[in-house]
């Protein structure tokens, strides 16, 4: 159990550091903070690389934090790492996890350029509570490891496997291994609520202004799109997903 | 037309009060802007108080402002009013709309003490694009007139009537005129995939934390859970509502 009393320590230096993405990408981790996140985090402890905690936190029952690198820090230096007014006694930092196969993968949602973290982070919550075997982040993707995604996912980011991959290597991919792919489109396709599915499927979702890019669409299996039945011109992209994957995931 | 060159102009002191629920229930209006929320505004005239447009805008072909209370503004008073860094060209003052007959509404969403300003304006969006005849918000529920609100809604709350109404009166109403009455409720209550519906619905949507209250749910005919299939403890309740809505609007 390590103690820092100064602002001005290394260690407090890269924590901030890590509110940008140059610096997540540069060294494989990002921050998160607030008891239930760090709560959802440490329940897998390969999450965790550090452990901070405010000096007058008391660690709450059923937290295990053995074998953990902790570290006490004065409420002045959680305030100075926190993104939050009112910082909460636990920040981590934590490993990105973000690599991995999806050969086993049978029920996924693609995702092509979305730029809105909290739409990024509903989505991997939502994901994660439809069941789905994980989450593929094509480029020009919002990273990830934004705090507002993390804290939209609501800690789902920890719960299901989110992995960054070539649009178009993920796809051949997934149809290698007969998933079938259903694209999304305002325009062209079928009607959601006609698409019968095996269960099995990847559902790519684009980006909130333009869509899926046309070069995926053309990949799909099949394109489909939730019908407008009012005046609004369309769906916000977290509400569209969640609407397709429960309809799929059935 | 008139002209307002000074920030210390009575008007553009009331119009920033507008930034206050306060200052909005007591007058009756609220203020939007940006170009699209505008645009969606002044489809429907009687929407609008006063229409203030910077010096350089020029008014895009296919609005049709005659006889509106046109009012040009300085660009600095325009960001004086602004809730953004970079405001555009035009903003409104838009009349109150939220009370009315709710006697014919078939197709209903009832929204109890929900907080999130963007859950709500999503909300109205979503309830938009399916269809609805209009949104009901209990006590306790965020003000629909809240920027943040209105921007969420992407001017749905110009198309679909949004009112302000006694929980229990609004039930009790809907009741006598057959509208069934969908609860929803974390822990009770039926698989939403197996309710069927007559197309006829009132879906019942509660606060982000505690659910829709007892007393409600109570008075419903029917109370609906969407399962979770994975590890996430809840659904995001604007993603909720649209599952569900989309789901009993079929």
């Amino acid at each position: 159990m390590k103690r820092i009393e100064s602002i001005q320590n290394q260690k407090v230096k890269q924590w901030r550091k890590l509110h940008t993405k140059k610096e997540r990408d540069a060294s494989g981790t990002f921050l998160i903070e607030g008891m239930h996140l760090v709560e959802e985090a440490i329940k897998n402890k390969s999450n965790i690389k550090e452990l901070i905690l405010s000096e007058d936190t008391v660690i709450p029952k059923g937290w295990d934090v053995d074998d953990l690198s902790i570290i006490y820090v004065t409420k002045e230096i959680m305030k100075a790492i926190s993104e939050t007014e009112t910082p909460q006694g636990a920040a981590a930092v934590c490993i990105q996890k973000d690599s991995g196969s999806i050969s086993t993968w049978k029920k996924v949602i693609l995702i092509d350029a979305l730029q809105d973290p909290g739409n990024l982070g509903t989505i991997i919550r939502t994901a994660d509570a439809a069941g789905l075997d994980g989450v593929i982040l094509g480029d020009g993707t919002v990273d990830p490891y934004n705090s507002k995604v993390v804290r939209s996912s609501q800690g789902s980011i920890f719960h299901i496997p989110v992995v960054r991959k070539k649009m178009d290597e993920a796809i051949s991919e997934l149809k290698q291994n007969e998933v079938a792919i259903y694209g999304t489109s305002l325009q062209n396709g079928s009607d959601y609520r006609k698409a019968e599915t095996s269960g099995h499927f990847a559902l790519l979702i684009g980006n909130e202004g333009s869509g899926v890019r046309e070069e995926w669409l053309s990949l799909t299996d099949q394109n489909l799109y939730i019908p407008i039945l009012g005046k609004a011109e369309s769906l916000n992209a977290g509400v569209a997903a969640g609407i397709l994957m429960y309809h799929l995931v059935k």
